[in-house]
């Protein structure tokens, strides 16, 4: 049976999967849109651990300036496909990411962009801090590892507790979007402008 | 006579003198504005030449993202009250400025902003360039400098000509900007993001 560009679009929008990947899925279930889906399911292709390692090179740009425009956030949110970064979970993602910058002034994305530097003189700080407070010597290396851990909640967008609700953290704003969108969502880049910063 | 808000709001919006300069003007003047406003101007307030070396502490940011959310841009200007920033002639500045980055993607707000190696490496390109053209020696380091001009013109925001009226300069934009509103502006920063660059 003949498989129509509509079919093949509503798949691709329920699923994020590739165009070919939905013509095929249409064809070996005579454009059945629901089996089409399980037969993508049990093809792999809506496998969400395989998700997260698929390259992005579409997405968009969100900006966010707060009432009164004393502060402003440039957001790029990368994805697989264009169509994707063109749906509305796509967008409310990119909306909540950039108040989340707004609000919180991360300086990084992710801890891995953490300069060595930077990383080294929190450690030495804790450590010097952990000592004057008289901790014992063989727990230092703990505490510095979880005061670590809390700067990192701190400066890394991803680590951050989301601002509309501090049970989750922004990487399972993200993790829960790629889940739900079916492609790999990544967090680019970011800027926050605050006037006389 | 009694000075009211009222006057010296209407003095400050159309001066961007400060507030004790408007009550005193309006208080010699009993109250008339437009003896106010050339009471100002002989005393030198609002003096063109003596406004870009005010300092601008105040401003706002302003974003612009195209359509189709590809491309996005996020600027900082400065003026020196916060009651200048609020204004829509300052808002119409902000917005050109931001179209003007989104379609111009400079790299630089002003030439003195490019890096010294920057400027060396144009600087040796342009007269190798000359050289192999066969230019004459005692012409190269003219030809040099023009070329240096047009990059200047290319990469720095200030020098381009503007996107809407490429008979005027951006620099004359916010000259002209100062003149119009009698304080000094100030671009101080921008990013410009298009997905995947």
């Amino acid at each position: 049976m003949e498989i129509t560009a509509a079919q093949v679009k509503e798949l691709r929008e329920k699923t994020g999967a590739g165009m070919m990947e939905c013509k095929k899925a249409l064809g070996e279930t005579n454009g059945d849109i629901q089996k089409a889906i399980d037969y993508l399911r049990e093809q792999g292709i809506l496998k969400s651990a395989k998700l997260g390692s698929r390259a992005t090179s579409q997405g968009a740009i969100f900006s966010y300036v707060h009432p009164g425009d004393q502060l402003g956030v440039l957001v790029e949110i990368n994805c697989e496909t264009d169509f994707v970064a063109r749906t509305d979970d796509f967008k409310a993602l990119g909306k909540n990411i950039a108040m989340q910058v707004a609000a919180s002034a991360p300086q990084y994305v992710s801890r891995d962009q953490v300069p060595q530097e930077v990383l080294d003189h929190e450690k030495e700080v804790s450590r010097a801090q952990a000592k004057a407070e008289g901790k014992p010597e063989k727990i230092l290396d703990k505490i510095v590892e979880g005061r670590l851990e809390k700067y990192f909640q701190e400066v890394c967008l991803l680590d951050q507790a989301y601002i509309r609700d501090d049970s989750r953290k922004v990487s399972d704003l993200v993790t829960e979007a790629i889940a739900k969108i079916r492609e790999n969502i990544t967090i680019k880049r970011f800027v926050r402008f605050k006037v006389g910063e």
